[in-house]
């Protein structure tokens, strides 16, 4: 089974789920000595298969798949989803769209977990829950590692008693969704660092860092705190191989907030402050993934105009240190610069 | 001027204002070679003297003062402290005791100011916000250096260009007051790694870290991250030289989780979560240090009667950790870890 110390350098590629992470990303990551992931969010079951093939093709290196966990909450209510998409017709007109169907689905579970047994990748890393001790077990019996994304000592603890391999420590500097196993309810939100040393405390599971690390120092610090590697989302979307789009591109580079929402997907997720959040953001419900298939033409549309005030800038609160440059150099020259800051003993 | 570098360990006493903080505490920390810190918040200046001169009696060694700066949002609206007076009003009763008089003052900025100069303490450190350019120009005429305490980058910048000597970066990790410049706004809750990098961004200035550091490698990596010295808060509530009361001591122990809440003081601050904060977290108002006033006879009956349901258990989100141990031996202990975590060049 895949074996995070066996890679050479302790830097793995966050999946990024709606359109960043792409098989080139992945293969350049890799290629550099890294870990490349593959995103399974949101896609269809083929299109996932796809990625497979398509990172299989550009490079032999063991890589990831993350997937997402069913919802713990179930179905929220559909007067609650409808009186949400009332308050953005003004945006959908704008954009001129129609809003999508909020549909409750749990993102082709079942399938992805198929297709990740069938083409035995390295890792299947997992968001929003935890897989249970018989997907746990059954992976373990393809040869697959389980990872799994927690944001707490208590998420940890729980996926330390269902088999896990890993745990991803998902800080609250982390850009995108909330990792939390669900969604209601109040969560502690953990910076980083305490969080590795609070982890290290319950369990000697390899640890992978994930939250606000944008380059050689806080790679290294995150590997002096307790974790095994680090895992970079934000610091790697302006790389050219990144499925980053134009106007996300062009607000990462730019200092500037970032906020905790649910205002683009009707789950908690950290992004920069724009207009849309700035509008939304106090109206918007927990409701997933119904307000994700709500808001999603309406995010295609100003997407494709160039609108940086209606999409999801996800973003983790380092966003202003993310450097434009072909992929595996950077990855080189972060691994380095870490190296520098934490010599050997 | 002092020097961050001169001390022989890069560890640093948290001032805790309300207790925690004594001199004996701050003479510990300073004899094992870190530096101790006292806390003018809350005290009169006559206080304030007199644990300076304690201090001076047990340790020859330079020390820090912090001093609140003064509110920058003015007194809140008599009615709105009003109405959160009236929610307590069960709470009083249990406890036997009537609410204190929720007055407005600025904690005696000019009168501790003025203590510093003439004590020429090494270092005065502000809480809550930067002191102007005029009164840094004072204190460095009384050759005392001025660390100012910073959230965000946008604060970091601005004590740097107030011509402060050192930035304590608080990272959302920590315990007690957030010592954002306005506590009014939105704010964003950097986590301490993502903070430092931030800031070192932008300033060459030497930085504290403080916010969750609890143990030998949590220091390390804050150093790696770019720190100058590691600032201890909760890792100190549990030594016996710390005036922690004992329903303080019993609840820092266990595991539990923090939030931030108005509750207790009327300005944002993290403790462990109790019945207090369940029960007023929601109406609490932003009227510091109204509130503070307020409800400080409720908690000196409840910390009397050994209640920690009702007192303000400040307590950053590593407390867990915390070891109950002689301070000095302890910050020996904690930075021999971290040096092992940590090698030299």
């Amino acid at each position: 089974m895949f074996d995070l110390h066996s890679l050479e350098l302790p830097v793995i590629q966050a999946p990024m789920a709606g359109g960043p992470s792409t098989p080139a990303l992945a293969a350049a990551v890799a290629r550099a000595g890294g870990m490349g992931f593959l995103a399974a969010g949101y896609k269809t079951a083929d299109a996932v298969a796809q990625d497979i093939a398509e990172l299989r093709g550009a490079s032999a290196a063991p890589f990831g798949l993350n997937i997402f966990s069913p919802s713990q909450e179930g179905e929220a209510p559909a007067d609650i989803v409808a009186a949400y998409a009332g308050t953005l017709a003004g945006d959908a007109e704008r954009h001129g769209v129609s809003l999508g169907r909020p549909r409750f689905d749990d993102d082709a579970y079942d399938a992805k977990l198929e297709i990740a047994l069938r083409e035995r990748v390295a890792v299947v890393s997992f968001t929003f829950g935890c897989p249970s001790a018989e997907t746990v077990a059954t992976l373990h019996d393809h040869d697959i590692a389980v990872w799994v994304t927690v944001t707490s000592p208590a998420e940890g603890a729980l996926a330390h008693d269902a088999g896990a391999d890993a745990l991803v420590a998902q800080g609250t500097e982390a850009g995108g969704h909330r990792a939390y196993f669900s969604d209601a309810g109040e969560h502690e939100e953990h910076g980083l660092l305490v969080l590795l040393r609070l982890l290290r405390a319950l369990t000697a599971l390899p640890l992978v860092a994930t939250g606000g690390l944008m380059d050689g120092p806080g790679i290294a610090a995150a590997l002096v705190a307790g974790a095994d590697a680090a895992q970079l989302g934000s610091a790697l979307l302006l790389t050219p191989e990144a499925g980053t789009s134009a106007p996300h591109r062009a607000r990462l580079a730019l200092p500037g907030p970032t906020r905790l929402t649910r205002a683009f997907s009707g789950r908690t997720a950290r992004g920069i402050v724009n207009r849309f959040m700035e509008d939304h953001d106090a109206d918007a419900p927990r409701a997933y993934p119904q307000v994700h298939h709500l808001t999603s033409p309406l995010r295609a549309a100003a997407r494709a105009a160039g609108d940086a005030e209606a999409i999801n800038l996800w973003a983790g609160q380092g966003h202003a240190l993310a450097q434009a440059r072909p992929a595996g150099e950077l990855v080189r020259a972060l691994a380095a610069e870490a190296a520098a800051a934490r010599p050997a003993r």
